[in-house]
């Protein structure tokens, strides 16, 4: 383990930028080590400094590359970048990921900027909380810019709204409609549009789409000021890249601007005290009622004879929690 | 509102099949009525007989069209059937996802069948609860089997499995690689997978993918006595639909000789469990943060001054929670 000296010099160390300090601590906050909350409440007055962005958008369209090719165009403009790049882990497709992550490996050797892989673990609140715990380690080591990007499935998508300043959702021409290939839900809350692959015959049809989309939103009422852009993009050949990233530029602008950045970490605040309490919660839950836990004798009762319903059951843990009520706090696995 | 003695008749009738009370209390239940929570109080000691089964895998594969000819060969064999069909709440996606619905129409007028479509909200806790109640009503009005499809998108295909006791993953041929295209984590947990639009010309390859991987995850220890059927369809022309259902039963089967059934339903009554307590957590915790909430100065303490960190604020939040203990039983929104 990690003694206590060598964790504050490892912070000094990140809040300075070192490479390796920072790898060390976002696995003490992948692992949930104990040391991770430690590392939390440390920085936590360091936080608060970076523009947050997220990519994400259909598998298959580039995000990688296209987060590669950023990431370069950032340091062209001497801003420090650190990319968190959600994986969910699968043993499967564990191969075509590495690949991608390769392709960005090109870009390492550059202390100005930061690039770690991280598995969803299949879970809810593991990645959620992980997530925030590594930007904040990102932000405390004065990364201008961080990029989190997801790979197209999973939950993340649903949630990564809630981390980031500003939303990049990627779509490519072909396979029909760039529309439905996106993801529901996450259309509505883009705040840039990408069409990557830009070269392909039906990418005028791929901007008529989002553009048409992006109308009805409007029309529906939804409109606050910020016009999405929609920009085309070939990552592979860096084409539209520093369009994009004057997109994005524009955006963090306009968010100072109009007083809604501090909305925006007002929710992400919000969100990530959230996902630590149903954490805590959820483990003392778990507990509860796991086997060999004290109220195990509720879900037996419930399975074998239906004789508690699952709403009066609820009741009962929690009244048995709040009893006991330290275990939610002090939860350690 | 519904008055007392119309919820116990609207139970009563449900009780008896009658598809109206089905309806209506189902809604009750979407709409996270208090009487939903009486609901599967009253109906909890009906539940448990049916057969649930779980329907997700690739946008576009045909699942909806999938469902609908097994509701029909389960009834041909005179089995009831109840169809939950998950849709993303999306204004833009609306069109596609009703013309889905429209072609499982041709199955309505039967009485032996019930099928709801339900928008997930973009939420996460909302969706589950509700899916939980309206299986258990369901099950409760004697549906023998319990279809829940969802869209391919989103994060029901994560939590899917928590729900049923036999998950059908459907891919098709094209479009590249068929293990690619399903959501990571999903094909680690198939119980049966089918390959829809087997006339395509790259059926074979699909099938042989699929095979691969099943391979692999056996050899990588994770076999557990079933073997992992795939089935190749043709929904559209009803091709395969016969040996699907044949599949689902001998899945059904094993459950049964094996106990794992019972594990099963363990799994499902502690995730049903553990989602309403986060919920009645969630609810608590919004109301003592959010703004105009008792403890709103948390928040803005952490926003504006970064003067307090997340797990500093969240043990607060817990402390406070635990000492007004009883508004995390009786949160009403």
């Amino acid at each position: 383990m990690i003694m206590k000296e060598n964790l504050t010099d490892m912070i000094k160390n990140m809040l300075e930028g070192d490479t390796v300090a920072i790898a060390r601590l976002i696995t003490l906050a992948e692992n949930e080590d104990p040391k991770a909350k430690e590392t939390t409440k440390e920085i936590y007055k360091h936080v608060g400094k970076a523009h947050i962005i997220g990519i994400t958008g259909v598998p298959g369209a580039g995000k990688s590359t296209l987060t590669g090719k950023l990431a370069k165009a950032y340091r062209n403009i001497n801003k420090t970048v650190g990319i968190i790049a959600i994986d969910p882990t699968s043993p499967f497709t564990g191969g075509a990921l590495l690949g991608d992550r390769i392709r960005m490996q090109e870009l390492t050797g550059d202390k100005g900027i930061f690039i770690r892989s991280m598995g969803t673990r299949g879970g809810t609140g593991g990645l959620a909380i992980a997530t925030n715990d590594v930007i904040n380690i990102l932000d405390a080591s004065k990364k201008d810019v961080i990029i989190v990007e997801t790979i197209g499935t999973g939950q993340d998508e649903i949630d990564i709204k809630k981390y980031v300043h500003t939303l990049i959702v990627v779509t490519m021409p072909g396979g029909g409609d760039a529309i439905q290939s996106v993801k529901a839900g996450i259309l509505e809350v883009g705040e840039i549009f990408v069409i990557n692959k830009a070269d392909h015959a039906e990418a005028q049809r791929a901007v008529a789409d989002i553009d048409f989309m992006l109308q009805l939103k409007k029309d529906s009422g939804n409109g606050c000021g910020w016009k999405e852009p929609i920009v085309a993009t070939i990552a592979t050949e860096n084409k539209g890249i520093d369009e994009l990233l004057q997109r994005i530029e524009e955006h963090g602008q306009y968010l100072i601007n109009s007083g809604q950045i501090n909305t925006k970490r007002a929710e992400r605040t919000k969100s990530e005290l959230l996902d630590i309490i149903n954490r805590q919660v959820a483990k003392a839950v778990n507990k509860a009622i796991g086997k060999g836990g004290e109220r195990h004798d509720i879900i037996e009762k419930m399975v074998l004879t239906s004789e508690i319903d699952p709403y009066t059951a609820a009741d009962m843990v929690i009244k048995h929690l709040l009893q006991t009520g330290k275990d939610v706090i002090n939860v350690n696995d």
